[in-house]
């Protein structure tokens, strides 16, 4: 496996040292907290994170508009929970911090005890968790994916717009209720810090609903062209998506090409509209990525004037909107 | 070889149909020419282009404050000279046309033509030839590469400030005399059209002095660590470069991530440092690629106020500012 770093053990440390270099405006406390450099004094705080390898997520996003902290844990693995107590910390202002969790226990499990210690020093805390990932069956077992993205952009609108907590929470748990993803996959990721692939697929097959930790998808089949892959992933989300005017992201997998995430684009838009659907928001791009892996991930959420209003208000973030 | 594609013969059609999508702001005319719906009604027009494969270069860069049109041919293959003329005719508002060319053999020539074209049909065109790969030891045989990127940018801002076609030739030929690149690569591009990749590699080794078509490098090695890589790039960028205030673009190749791009940038920071250079601007991200290819390049230019204001000047791209 290649890679370019300097060592596997100082993935994390050099990712957010060399991020803090391009970007003057983010500071990094409790060496793997990214925060805004200048803090926001009034308005809920919001603060979101996981393990790494997922860049631009969460880091990218820490920006006006959007997140006030990112809890960076090592590739693929959740931030410990005295992390997260900082990022709550080093952010609230008194208006109460909203924490912004992908479902997966480590991280579930670590950020609600974050929580449970910043109450104890009396900062409100609340919170929201992401379960957009369709392959998994089980509702409440849902891994949180690319729809994360929309929640950091909404919930950071509504906090710059003088929503209480109390109101953010409400009104991103509300949205959540409607969106959906499903990713797929040509090639594993390759991760640095264990020297393994994700997993093993040969040069002629794709996987169907993986993971965005090298977790294998529920199906795997040879390649197909994209109108059949597209095809696949509408008709799985349309299961559980049912409107017709949608805000729909195609999600880079973090080695997929500008080129092919424009073709994907292409044919996802053809199979909606052969279905009477119309989308009217398009998110094209790399949000939230595998490390290396080549493929990309279906979001879909029903149209909504407000939120596409929220989606397309102004943020400094430079990952946002592509 | 797996491409999230639907055919092979449809690569450039089917991306380009997928771009404007999401991107109304853009029009498609004679099949592969990416122009501005809103057509700049004064100043110099600028067209760049050559062959797929690049993106988000050239047609992501169809935008204010940078291209006027950008002429895309097939992967890795110059567009033909009717398209380019195409391109010069649909741009042309009376203040003349500067053509920004990347120095390969099949561009220039197909370019030239259609000044020559263009100039009988009374049209005022210059042009600009980009050779800043210093991988060929032959100046004047140098490949552009990922310094084109800066003057779609340069150019463009004196453009919009009235700048006369004469003069902007001039000052981006003053330019280029600093501009200077050099790429690498873990991984070659893998190619749709011919189902090839762009060389044969094994998973231990690396190559330094890459092109963007899957030009082999001028030096095999074991695969380094990050700084060793960094180190050997800016000894050679330093030989041409001799400044102690640089511009500094780290151009992603396609495939690699952005938490690799980050270390990067670390690294090269840490050299530079230790060299006594100081970066005034960086530029990090995915420019100018070569399909899903892991690797990247390193441009630098001697500090100049003027140049990165017009750098940092305002463009409606999604893809300049990373």
């Amino acid at each position: 496996m290649k890679k370019l770093i300097q060592e596997k053990t100082h993935f994390l440390q050099d990712m957010l040292d060399g991020l803090k270099i391009t970007h003057p405006e983010l500071e990094i406390i409790a060496d793997t907290v990214v925060v805004r450099q200048s803090k926001k004094q009034s308005g809920v705080a919001l603060v979101s994170g996981g393990g790494s390898g997922h860049e631009p997520a969460h880091a990218g996003f820490v920006a006006e508009g959007m997140l006030d902290a990112a809890v960076c844990g090592e590739v693929f693995t959740s931030p410990t929970p005295d992390k997260v107590l900082e990022a709550i910390k080093a952010v609230d202002n008194g208006d109460g911090v909203l924490l912004i969790i992908k479902n997966y226990a480590g991280d579930v499990m670590n950020f609600e005890m974050a929580q449970e210690m910043a109450e104890m020093e009396g900062i409100q805390v609340e919170k929201v968790i992401v379960k957009d990932d369709i392959a998994i069956e089980n509702v409440e077992q849902r891994r949180g994916v690319a729809g994360t993205i929309w929640v950091h952009k909404y919930a950071g609108y509504l906090a710059d717009n003088g929503t209480s907590l109390k109101e953010i929470k409400e009104k991103v748990e509300a949205f959540l209720t409607g969106v959906r993803s499903i990713g797929m996959a040509i090639t594993p990721p390759a991760v640095p810090t264990t020297g393994q692939y994700g997993f093993d697929i040969e040069d002629t097959e794709m996987e169907i609903g993986i993971g965005i930790h090298g977790e294998k998808g529920i199906e795997r089949t040879a390649v197909e062209p994209i109108q059949s892959i597209a095809t696949r992933l509408i008709n799985q989300l349309e299961t559980e998506v049912d409107a017709t005017e949608l805000i729909v992201m195609i999600n880079g997998m973090g080695g997929t090409p500008l080129s092919e995430l424009n073709i994907v684009t292409k044919y996802v838009a053809a199979v909606l509209e052969d279905k009477g659907k119309t989308v009217k928001r398009w998110f094209i791009g790399d949000y939230m990525t595998s490390l290396d892996m080549q493929g990309f991930s279906l979001t879909f959420a029903p149209y909504d004037k407000a939120i596409v209003e929220a989606l397309n208000a102004p943020t400094t973030s430079h990952y946002f909107n592509n």
